[in-house]
């Protein structure tokens, strides 16, 4: 046993959901890359479809693909052994399985025995959980076998350690938010310690819709230390070789170091690149305001894409202020983009002049500021049908969940870059940015001034908002930590802010059911996370009341 | 035993989700309103706060008010027993439970067994499933607990049978599609002629967001011939004695003697009331084009709101024909509704104005249909904004299917009427509805015109689209039963239209993604029931190909 060798490739791959044949080719490239160098290359969960498929599951015919295309897999594994990730249809039921092919041949097949259906995830919707421990015997090591959600709780693990399991090979697609990292690196070391074993952690990059996978696939050795680690937010592959685990350097770079904010960025930046690349889209057209959000957006956007791909619209109206057009043409200048002008005095006196006689003896309202913001949308989709751009929504967290914001208006487009981001964090992220490279790409002046919609004279949004550092806590207990009122007083919050913030939130789950979807940063966003009754009788009155 | 007797009263009500005191309310009222009447008075799955509750569930302060409210029941239950469905926390685990209290005491406290996590439904999200068959014994029955899912298998009920039940008494959320009431009527049926036992199943009534309870609960004898049954789409109750079971005639009105067309259409009118209602919205308006969907959805409008609470605006352009105008007109009148016009004219053309420095080049194309699209979504908001109404939205589920329609334009509004509504099925509610009182409330005329959007000049559907009843049948095969294009063709359907209509499918996910809800009356809607990636690489031809 002591001249055993084992030389294991990571393929950290950024795979396209749905696109069976398509991710077999890359999978068959990424093999042949590593003929010769290594014994045995991984892949991660699902791999052959993209994760998460969703209802692609349920047809008959996408099940047939993957049948049809794990054969290519099976027969290329004649120069290189693979381990990959693929669904498993087996009579009625379906699986969440890997393949473990050498010499053109199965030496192993496993089913995810814990799936998860909480949070983003449903995986209780189409897969039928395995019952049995995996270990596969190749090149004279014992491997075991575990996909994703099987780490997250001790049983899988420890049932490998008890069958003799002397590596722990675990292939994942787990999706990123900003505590992820930390969580999961701890958790793998916990692992390691718990089993003396080594561990090799796998998992899918790129961006599908809402869920960004962060790849940082790892190496630990049997104590737990961090050997090896590969990129976070892109491609990368590692040959490593297990024999060599124990007497190697600890990796310097560990996830840890790695700023939270830098994470939040470059997560942010991968998710407009793959979102607007994935779907077709190679150009990419945002409002420009002079406030804050859009000047973080465009950033990001000029960062995904290039400058040359992105393009502004600054759309003044009389409540526009002076600096604010300045600023963003500021901007533009220091992104290099192209900012096109549109006065939309023309259309709102438009749509105000034929709403004259039903309007008459009305006073304004919020129907007026729509109407700003609808014009506004309605051009940023004129110029987006017509040149072939995705448009890109410059919301945050904060006023999605407050409902600080207009359906059909400001809430137009593909993409909504910030949804998930509250505005604090959206300040934080605009100083990052400029303090990253030593470069000012969002004025100074941008970051420096209230923030404020602009749709009547002199408005800011404290006027209508508690300030955002009170608004953003709030929010973030009640959204994601289900705290009550009663918890967030305690926590020293005033009562009738609480209420109204509350109050605001479960008003507008209507507004966010029609929203753009955006990238999701945080343990709880405004997707899949979080399935909120638009019809909602629950007044947190009640409580007090009995 | 022969002198036994039980009185039960099945409460079939309309409650909110949420509203757990409101809905704690109107039990109390319900049970007094059987005080002397009823020894038993029935209420429906999860009856305290509404059904689905979704991820209310997760919060402590909504189970919390829960085990408050459902105290009240138990304390009430002194002079008449309660059968009453409500969520149960029990140290870390929620359960879907029921509890039968009787003069102040628990007598029984079930756990739902079976959790549907398929279609609409996501339990396991939420619940633990429970592994206990509860029997009560009441006034000399033994009485047999089952909750919804529980008797879409069989062994939750033949537990119940060999544990020697007398009596099944099932209470539900059980939620509508066109083909539901005959498979849950059979079901039943099987359960009693299975079992030799008398079933009572007691359904919930009204409309939660997209999912329409139908109510239509029933009795069974033992023999599985149906006794009782209560109203379709609206609140019922009923008291009726176990011990006349048996003796007892067959009820004229089973649910197979309802029209087809009538459940769909009531289940519509009921979804618009509720959910305009039960979101506090008093009236509605639409855009009524003088084409047969906006016709349907004011003939439901009228039907659910009544007349003085629905409005409509005729938005005019140079494509709208005369015809148009005209038959608009006409059902505004039949209708007795409110019908103001709006030109779109100069609304159109400021915005071209301001776009013209940058379309100066390009030729016209679906930027300036959707351009008259948003223009009336516009209107629509605005005028909604002003008077507090909600818009209806008038789209059908074949245009839907296939993004032949505008975001941010007709797509545009809070609730889409027709939304799982294919245009076939339109044409045949459209003749339904004039048919059922001998009054045509839709004029004929709309009905027999060939479907236009009138966005371009001379423009009709069938130039973009195949024929609706070819398109209709490709778009149920696929959608409905995930068939595939080789499925199709075998069915007869021309293979270049199948791959034509699929691809339109599946590039206009994003839409749907930003549409308003609508009402479910398939097995498989727009909504919680195909959960689609936006991004998806699933290429059809990918299976011609290996």
């Amino acid at each position: 046993m002591m001249n055993r060798s084992l030389s294991i490739a990571l393929a950290q791959l950024n795979l396209l959901v749905g696109d069976i044949k398509g991710n077999t080719d890359r999978i068959l490239r990424a093999l042949k890359q590593q003929r010769g160098r290594a014994d045995l290359v991984m892949f991660s969960e699902l791999a052959l479809c993209g994760y998460p498929p969703e209802d692609l599951l349920f047809r008959a015919d996408f099940n047939q693909l993957c049948i049809t295309q794990l054969a290519r897999l099976q027969k290329a594994s004649v120069h290189t052994a693979i381990l990959v990730g693929h669904p498993w249809k087996q009579g009625d039921q379906l699986y969440n399985a890997l393949s473990f092919f050498s010499e053109g041949k199965l030496l192993g097949r496993y089913f995810k025995q814990l799936l998860p259906n909480h949070s983003v995830f449903d995986e209780k919707r189409y897969f039928t959980p395995g019952n049995t421990s995996c270990i596969v015997e190749f090149k004279g090591y014992r491997l075991g076998m575990l996909i994703c959600e099987d780490i997250w709780s001790p049983d899988p693990v420890d049932a490998l350690k008890n069958l003799g399991a002397e590596v722990l090979l675990s292939i994942n697609a787990s999706p990123y938010h900003r505590e992820k990292p930390y969580i999961r690196n701890q958790l793998l070391i916990n692992h390691c310690k718990g089993t003396t074993l080594p561990l090799v952690y796998l998992n899918q990059v790129g961006v599908q819709d809402e869920l960004i996978f962060d790849g940082c696939s790892k190496v630990f050795n049997a104590q737990g230390d961090l050997i090896h680690r590969l990129a976070a937010f892109s491609e990368e592959s590692l040959v490593f070789n297990l024999k060599e685990l124990a007497s190697q350097q600890i990796a310097e770079t560990a996830i840890d170091a790695d700023h939270p904010l830098a994470q939040i960025y470059d997560a942010l930046v991968m998710a407009v690149r793959d979102y607007v690349n994935k779907n077709g889209f190679k150009t990419a057209i945002l409002g420009l305001s002079g406030g804050i959000d859009s000047a973080l957006t465009l950033a990001i956007a000029v960062d995904a894409l290039t400058a040359k791909n992105v393009q502004a619209l600054m759309m003044p109206f009389r409540y526009t202020s002076e600096e604010s057009i300045n600023y963003a043409r500021q901007q533009a200048q220091k992104q290099k983009i192209e900012l096109k002008e549109i006065d939309i005095h023309p259309i709102f006196d438009a749509v105000m002049g034929q709403l004259a006689p039903f309007f008459a003896d009305r006073k304004k309202d919020t129907t007026e500021e729509n109407l700003q913001a609808r014009c506004r949308g309605m051009l940023l989709m004129a110029m987006a049908n017509k040149f072939g751009h995705i448009v890109l929504t410059t919301g945050n967290k904060s006023e999605l969940a407050v409902g600080y914001s207009t359906l059909y208006g400001d809430m137009a487009g593909g993409f909504d870059v910030l949804k998930d981001v509250s505005k604090t964090l959206v300040f934080k992220l605009a100083k990052y940015r400029n303090a990253r490279d030593g470069v000012e790409v969002i004025p100074q002046a941008v970051i420096d001034r209230p923030p404020s919609a602009e749709l009547a004279p002199n408005q800011t949004d404290q006027d209508q908002l508690p300030p955002y550092a009170v608004l953003d806590k709030i929010l973030e207990g009640y959204l994601e930590k289900d705290e009550s009122v009663t918890d967030l007083v305690a926590q020293g919050c005033d009562e009738a802010t609480v209420r109204k913030v509350i109050h605001l939130v479960d008003s507008n789950e209507h507004k966010r059911r029609q929203a753009a979807i955006g990238p999701r940063i945080t343990c709880r966003d405004f997707g899949k996370d979080r399935r909120y009754p638009i019809t909602n009788g629950f007044r947190h009155k009640d409580l007090a009341k009995d």
